[in-house]
């Protein structure tokens, strides 16, 4: 397919949030993102579609079929970004999704079934520290209460930054999705891993995205001075955050044979002065797999270690579960059109997981869904340095059409 | 001696930064440390003394003998504080001295020497990465271009800091104190550390001061999704990071023997979020102690460590030194001085060393100096929980009357 549209759309929309040097930050429902969606209205606007936001501010845009009653054909990802995010990253899914509507515009395919596209609101959970929040919301999967307790750095809540850019998130049980009213849901994204580099394969058919298991992790030792507090007398939190932080790692290694990975993302220590035994540390860890009893393994070894850690040192600690997702297996019947697709197109593909959480594995409750990926260089992601080769658009944006043609038809 | 004179200085200086459980904040050269050093300006005038200010800001506060071309006798310290620092770390050796001077006028003593109090600025260098700055000038161990270097959280110089308030930066020369203009220089202060408290002695006179050697380590990896990025793909900082903040306790342990301490005691973690593995991590190490050889032994065991880990787990690295200073030895004529007014008083006392600097190790290097603690409760300082026993606070002022007297006389 040609790929010039798709390429145009990108380089327009990454303009917004983009700094030399620093990518592209475009925070959930920050000025940039605005901006972006805004940008997305427009285009869908300029195709002729028929464009509405939900309390949520999820956005939808709506190309009728020859039948209004039949169920529509959902393709959508997000647009806001990590800080010093990429150009690909949930961008890449919206863009070729409104480029495939334009292009069944421009070579006046006939089809049954509504298309609609769906940009999911804050998908990274980068400012609030919640994730997918707009898919979380049409799966019936999200509170009032939580959209008010999950605040960003500067103490505001998702629930007021909804309001402050005119949603109505106090009528977030309107924005939940009928599953008669949708037939399937499609999500092209980027893989975010070398997999599908490494083994030279064109198309990544995701069978199970992986859940994130989310760890807070308080340690409390002793505040001392660090030139005259003798070594034996110390309760250094950060020592012992250091002795946890191997185990995360240790722990993810173990359990990598079953692709479950573990992450310590963070750690912040109190005071933090050169000359102070740190007296406080908390730490951040993500525990990510496709198998569940896996990721359990991680966790409680962590824990135990943890424990066991404090209670050589003398530190006070707490462990708070962020959150504990379960992973999400894919429709196969779906699956199994996607691979008929690259086969009629000449691609090879690959049946794989998804370590990264995406708004598909929330559709997926309710409706048959499926994530498609295409290889991203290096498999760098979340990151200014994300980049994606031409060839891999193209074969995204054909898998794409073929699917949305395939199921609308 | 009668302690509540001092109670009442201690109490209303350390009313300024003071936040409820959050202990007293008076960063170096902060609204706060002014504020405070006005009311010690204010306190001395109130005594009669006279009083300047030298280019960097020191505060001198005279009290003249009877002989005007002796040298002076010296005694000070420092009012600024780590954040949410405590009661007594500097602030005492101050409110001790004007309470001593005001015995002096009150008991109308007769003195040969000047008495010359010296309020030094920024000894803690939790704002500027950079201790001791006053009595460093003093010493003539200071240049402009290290004034201009060392900034703050805000990209604040301690240079612009200093314009700001008021002070010539550019006239640090003028601040450096000819050797024939003092006689001695004596220092009360909180141990800081439990072994007085645990060996129940009265006074502590310091021998030598441990002096710091501080590094900080910058490690790049490579950022990637904590999800989709496999365990062995890694280059994670934070994981490179723990292995180090592990080894910098390890060897600090191995050498305690010597009296070495070694500490981490900041980690900042780059871009820090959960869903990134870490891409850049920084380091803050300070390795402290009286045997540079010992020193030494950490600081190359921890190099090393650094190079191998890096190298295993294919991280750069950058290690800069930010300062190395050598070990000071006290006055040993001063210290009998000290010893003979212990037993006179009937105070226990002990020689010891100062795991941590103070301004005393610059002076000493000029004139002869004297360093006198006092126990705390728990060895606990540079925290918001210092405390000190009536008993002690008493001790302290008695030996530091003494000291003086027996100096000017």
């Amino acid at each position: 397919m040609v790929v010039d549209g798709l390429i145009r759309r990108l380089d327009a929309i990454n303009q917004i949030g983009y700094k030399e040097n620093e990518g592209i930050t475009r925070l959930a429902l920050s000025e940039e993102d605005e901006r972006a969606r805004d940008m997305v209205i427009r285009m869908c606007e300029d195709l002729g579609l028929k464009v509405r936001k939900d309390a949520v501010g999820n956005i939808w845009a709506r190309k009728e079929g020859t039948d209004p009653n039949l169920p529509s054909v959902m393709v959508g990802s997000h647009i806001d970004t990590v800080p010093n995010g990429g150009r690909y990253d949930g961008t890449l899914g919206v863009m070729a999704a409104i480029e495939v509507i334009h292009w069944i515009y421009k070579k006046e395919i006939c089809h049954r079934h509504p298309i609609e596209l769906v940009v999911f609101v804050a998908e990274e959970s980068s400012r609030f520290n919640i994730a997918t929040v707009g898919s979380k919301a049409l799966a019936g999967n999200l509170s009032v209460s939580k959209l008010k307790s999950h605040k960003d750095a500067n103490g505001i809540s998702l629930y007021d930054a909804l309001l402050q850019r005119g949603y109505e998130p106090d009528r977030l049980e309107t924005a939940i999705l009928p599953p008669e009213k949708a037939k399937a849901f499609v999500e092209l994204h980027i893989e975010q891993g070398s997999v599908l580099e490494k083994e030279n394969i064109d198309i990544g058919i995701v069978e199970a995205i992986a859940a994130p298991i989310r760890l807070q992790i308080q340690l409390i030792g002793q505040e001392a001075h660090s030139g005259a507090c003798p070594m034996e007398d110390r309760r250094d939190a950060l020592s012992a955050a250091a002795e946890i932080i191997l185990s995360v790692e240790e722990n993810g290694r173990k359990e990598s044979k079953h692709k479950t990975v573990a992450t310590t993302g963070n750690c912040k220590v109190f005071p933090g002065a050169m000359n102070v035994v740190p007296g406080e540390v908390y730490l951040y860890i993500d525990i990510r797999g496709i198998d569940l009893q896996s990721m359990l393994r991680v966790l409680n070894a962590v824990i135990d270690h943890t424990e066991k850690v404090c209670k050589k040192r003398d530190i006070q600690y707490t462990i708070e579960v962020l959150s504990q997702e379960r992973p999400v297996l894919l429709d196969r019947d779906l699956m199994e059109q996607v691979k008929q697709n690259c086969r009629r197109l000449g691609l090879t593909y690959k049946e794989m997981p998804s370590g990264a959480g995406h708004d598909t594995m929330n559709i997926a409750k309710i409706i048959p869904a499926a994530l498609i990926f295409i290889p991203c260089v290096g498999g760098i992601s979340h990151n200014k340095k994300e980049e994606v080769h031409l060839k891999d658009l193209e074969n995204g944006l054909s898998i794409l059409f073929e699917t949305i043609i395939s199921l609308a038809k």
